[in-house]
Parts: structure tokens; C-alpha cells; sequence
């Protein structure tokens, strides 16, 4: 387990995982806002960020459409402009608590933010071009290109694409310019990037450059190599791409080894998100999971957005290491996992992490 | 390039390319019959042979019908038989000739065999269970079972198993037990193997005990990670499941580094196969390509079967190295490939090989 104390901290307060490509994480020990300033919003990268003209910048549409298009950016802020709230995740956070270690960026806690976005609806753009009545997936297509180094994977340099049925696309997914008010930073996909509420962040596509409408499945490298999972069905392992996030509480504070004073009120608190449903409720045990706890959600549900709890906690009067553990359930009543499921591999981390604290 | 004299062979004249799993070629060089005898046939496994008892040995079929249902052995023997010629391939077949060098067992030339097999029609078990109407994929799963080694892989031990989509299945598709005459040997399927006409050896799974009739896509390990390769769509690398042959004509004699006789009449001769289609076309070159010369081939095209060919060659009078290459057109125009497709990975290799030859 890594602490996030042993990490160097960039001047805005975020954790490395690593240069090029950059991955930057939040330490989650910080939540304090409910909107991730976008300065403290974890960056995700696969390959280094591109530099992209915006005058020379079009968003393409083409494949299965009555009308392939192309759109600047100044054509996009003058189409229907819509703002909506996410809480976005890397699908591998939390990965650094698996044991044995798995391929991939060692995120502890801190690759979730939430942000308000703005931005255009990908339905309004299917609709312009006119996709077709056969369509069955949009490919979302980043300017983002590199090669992939370890096998199965397709020669030379590949860019950052992924799918998403047309269900989904016809529902609300934006396509986004700005985040909480401003222009999407370079690190954040400046000047376009898909954000697909209650999905892994690896449907948000950054430095969107082409919507590609398929009536074939779409199988590229991050579809079916990377950012999938084993299901079971009809009694065989089946490949299937990560989509929804899954139910999931975290705890901020205490952090792990945290000193809490003995006999005392302690708040614990964090966050809890749960793909495309609500968050319905929150527990804590401070026993290692034999007895749990209500803690309070301190917000109405906000759709697509994480709900902040707490939980008042009167710390034991004897000194000693306890475990502390928060489990989320969401309104259609799935609670998170108590042990690790073998088939999500390096992704989908929402088991319950036993959080070890010294009380003194 | 591995050289066929420097293998180990079993008593029966099979070259070992691993004993666990057993990985069986049989020598190229030596080809002549356009049967090819169940003992020099090529032997794939995945994993260790299967014990099978074929008393309590059952065939089930489930999934998308309206009656699942099983069969015993004698019960197949019952329905309408069928007997047709299958020529198989292994993906695989010629990776000792890639450079660099892949993952995979090293074949040289005879991951390859034409056998007749007998059995019954995968249609008319489907008919007799009803496969509903929204079927697009019947899987083949076999008995032959173990763990996975390199990621990305399932968990725990996994079955073979492959889908073919429900319109092949509904056309040629034989489901064998015997080979040749001969009931299936263990290292064959024994009792029972799919028989899949035209596509790479990978669909005509062994050992066969369930069929899962699927409306939705199977992506198992062996038709997702393993046996796929990528193909360019919209631009874009997508993963593609392996399926039929590509067209290929291989030289059997002389065999690389032979020494031939200088102004001399060489019968060049070797076999060559294409998929669901007929071959129409075997041209040798001997002088690496520069001009191609016409073989007469020696049978009329019998479907889904190899077919022999020959080229009288009036050796060059003066010693030296000479380079002997056979390409094949198939009946709807497709010739080799010149070169490697990288898209390929470590399987369909059909690109021109080039046979080296003393001249002396």
C-alpha cells in the first residue's frame, strides 16, 4: 500500500503517477468541495498531450450519417450550450490497494473529481448529421496518438478511441468545452473532450477530433484489450469494455495511519458515487466490518454527481490500531462488493479497503 | 528460420513442437497424399488432452433454443450422416518464418492436413433444439481446460471454446467422429470435434460438449485476446476474431537448403488452399520474384480442400543459390500478399515465402 505522504507533490497540490504521459492525482485526504477546483482535478493521460490549434481545430462526423459534417469550435459555442455536473473516475483508482500488484498507473484514492461541464449534446450532433437508423455505437476519436508497447496490440502508432452504444449517446453525453466555467486546459482535452456521466473516465475522450457512427461493433485497442473485464456468461469468461461506474464510498479523513486522539469526536468523511443511479445510502464500521454504522449524507442526490457523508465518531477510549471501513449502496440496491472480484483484473476497484488508523 | 531436419521426430514421422500441450506438425517436405493419414495429421492443443468417457459422455446444447437437449454418442450415430473433405490449417502455420520473432509455437510449414471427416451437420442439431430467431452465434465449447498465463487473461481455469456466427453455422459446419474412417483419436477430439469448412483450425474445436446457442457476441478469450488480429476500420485499429484461410500455396520439395541438381529437370510441386473459396491460380518464381511462371495444377478443385500442383523446373545450368517462391490466386482474384501484414500479428502468415535452393 502507498501513502500519500511518500509522494512528490506538484505546486498545485497534486500527486504524480507519472510524467509522460501525465497522470496526476488528487490526495483524497483534501476533499473539502463538492465542484474539484479544476486545478485539483486528476489528469489522465496515455500518450503526451497534443498541442491542438483551436482556429485550425474541426470536430469531424462521419460513418453512418445522412450528412458527414465538420464544426469549429465557435460553431459549437453557437449551437444549444448545456451545463450538467459529473463526478468522473479513472477506472484503475484505487488500484495501489491491490494485492497481488496488477499492470498500470498506481492510483491511490485520488483519480475522482467532480466538475460542472459545458458544452454541446452528442444526440444534437448525431441529429445535425443524421446518423442512421442502423447505427448501433459512436466512436469518440481523440487527437492523442502513440504506440502501444506491450502485446496483443496493433502495430505502429494508434489514437485514443472508445465507444459508446447509441442509447447512450442519444442520452447525455456532452461534448464539452468548458469545465466548472472555463476553457478545458490543455491536460483536460482542451479545445473538445466527450464527458459521459456515470461511466469510467475512460469514455470521456480528451482532444475530440472525430465522432465516427458505426453499425459494427466497435473492437479497437481500448475497447477490447484495454479497459475491459472478464464477466461470466453461459459458464465462460466473456470480454466486456468497463462502462458505468460502480457504487463505491471512500474515505477521506482519516487517511491511512492517520493519528486519531483517543476518547474524543472524530468527523469521518468522504465521498460515495454510483454510476448511473443515486447513492442511497452510506455505513461505517469501525470494527474491521462487523458492525456498521448509518453515516449522514450531507447533500440531496445530485444526478451523475458524488454525495458527501460523514459519520460522528466516538473514538475508543483505549489506544490501538482499528480498522475503519465506509460501504456505499445506490437506489437500485447494489452495495459495494466486501472482497475483490478476480474478474475485473486492474479495474473496477470498488471492494471495501480497510482503512487502518492509530487511535492514541 | 527453423530447418525441419534439426527437429526431433516421433516414430510416426511428426516433427514435436511440445508435449505439454502436445504440438504436433507433420514434415512438408514429405507430401503426397492429398488424404492426408489421421497419423501424419498436424495435432494443436491448448491444453492437456481430455479423458474422455464416451459412455457418459453427453453433447448438450443450451442457450438461445426452445428445447436444450443432449445427445450420447450413439445418438448422433443415429441421425443423418455426412462424410466431406476438410482441409485445416492451423493461424498459426509458418511463425518459424516471422521475423522478428513472436509469441507462439514455432510451426514451419505443416500446421496443415486434409482429412474426410464424418458426422453430422451443426444445422440439424440446431434444428432439433429450435435455435430462436434472434440467435447470432452458436459457441463450441470443449472439454480441454486450464489457466491462462499472460495477461490479459480470466481468472482460474478457462475451457476452449469458439463461436462461429449462426450463418456459418447454419451451413456447413460438421460436428466429426470420425476422421478418415477411423473414430477421432485423443489427440483428434475424440469423441466428438467440430469441423469448421474453410476457416483457420482454431474454429473446429475439439473434444466437443456443449453448444450455446448466443443473441449476443461471444467474445471468449480464444475469440477476443487470443486468435484475433487487428484490421483498419474508419481509420482505426479493430480487434477481428480469426476466421476463414487466406489463400496460400506452399512448396513442399525441395524443401529449404535443398540441393539440386544443376541443368536438370526439378519437380517443384507442394499444395495450395484458400478459405471458402477454390484455389484458381499456383505461379513459381525462381528468381525471387522478378518473373512468375505458371504450375499445372493436378486435380480439379474439390470444395474445401487443398489442392496439388506441380512445376516442372529446368534447373540453371551454372551452381549457386537460388531463391524458389510459390504465390496462389484464389477464384474470386485474391493473390498473397507480397509482403507481411503487420495487422496480422502472429497468425494468418500467407505472405510469399522464399525458399532458398543450392543449385549444384
Amino acid at each position: 500500500m502507498q501513502m500519500e505522504q511518500n509522494n512528490s507533490r506538484p505546486a498545485n497540490g497534486l500527486i504524480s503517477r507519472g510524467e509522460t504521459p501525465l497522470n496526476l492525482e488528487m490526495p483524497f485526504s483534501s476533499l473539502d468541495q463538492f465542484i474539484t477546483p479544476n486545478e485539483q482535478f486528476y489528469v489522465r493521460c496515455h500518450f503526451p498531450i497534443p498541442e491542438i490549434d483551436d482556429a485550425a481545430w474541426r470536430l469531424k462526423i462521419e460513418g453512418a450519417v445522412e450528412s458527414p459534417a465538420e464544426w469549429s469550435l465557435a460553431d459549437l459555442r453557437q449551437m444549444a450550450n448545456h451545463t450538467i455536473p459529473a463526478t468522473m473516475e479513472c477506472a484503475g483508482n484505487g488500484r495501489s490497494f491491490l494485492e497481488p500488484k496488477v499492470k498500470g498507473v498506481e492510483w491511490d484514492l485520488g483519480a475522482v473529481g467532480n466538475a460542472e461541464w459545458t458544452g454541446v449534446w452528442l444526440r444534437d450532433v448525431l441529429a445535425r448529421a443524421g446518423a442512421k437508423g442502423d447505427a448501433i455505437e459512436v466512436i469518440l476519436e481523440g487527437a492523442d496518438k502513440g504506440p502501444i508497447k506491450e502485446p496483443p496490440r496493433p502495430p505502429g502508432e494508434i489514437r485514443y478511441a472508445r465507444s459508446v452504444p447509441m442509447a447512450k449517446a442519444r442520452g447525455d453525453v456532452l461534448l464539452a468545452f468548458a469545465m466548472n466555467g472555463e476553457p478545458l486546459t490543455p491536460a483536460h482535452g482542451f479545445p473538445l473532450r466527450a464527458v459521459v456521466p456515470g461511466w469510467f473516465g475512460m469514455a470521456s475522450v480528451k482532444w475530440l477530433e472525430r465522432v465516427i457512427v458505426t453499425s459494427v461493433p466497435f473492437n479497437g485497442y481500448y475497447q477490447s484489450i484495454d479497459y475491459t473485464y472478464w464477466e461470466q456468461r453461459n459458464g465462460l469468461p466473456t470480454l466486456v469494455p468497463l462502462a458505468e461506474m460502480r457504487v463505491k464510498a471512500q474515505i477521506a479523513r482519516p487517511h491511512i495511519g492517520e493519528i486519531v486522539a483517543a476518547d474524543a469526536e472524530y468527523r469521518i468523511h468522504g465521498a460515495a458515487w454510483g454510476g448511473e443511479s443515486d447513492v442511497a445510502k452510506v455505513e461505517v464500521s469501525d470494527d474491521d466490518g462487523a458492525s456498521w454504522h448509518p453515516a449522514a449524507l450531507l447533500s440531496e442526490p445530485v444526478k451523475n454527481a458524488w454525495r458527501f457523508w460523514e459519520f460522528r465518531w466516538n473514538t475508543p477510549a483505549h489506544s490501538g490500531d482499528y480498522t475503519l471501513i465506509a460501504r456505499a449502496t445506490d437506489s437500485v440496491g447494489t452495495t459495494q462488493p466486501a472482497r475483490r472480484v478476480a474478474e475485473y483484473g486492474s479495474y473496477m476497484i470498488n471492494h471495501l479497503l480497510p482503512i487502518r488508523v492509530q487511535v492514541r
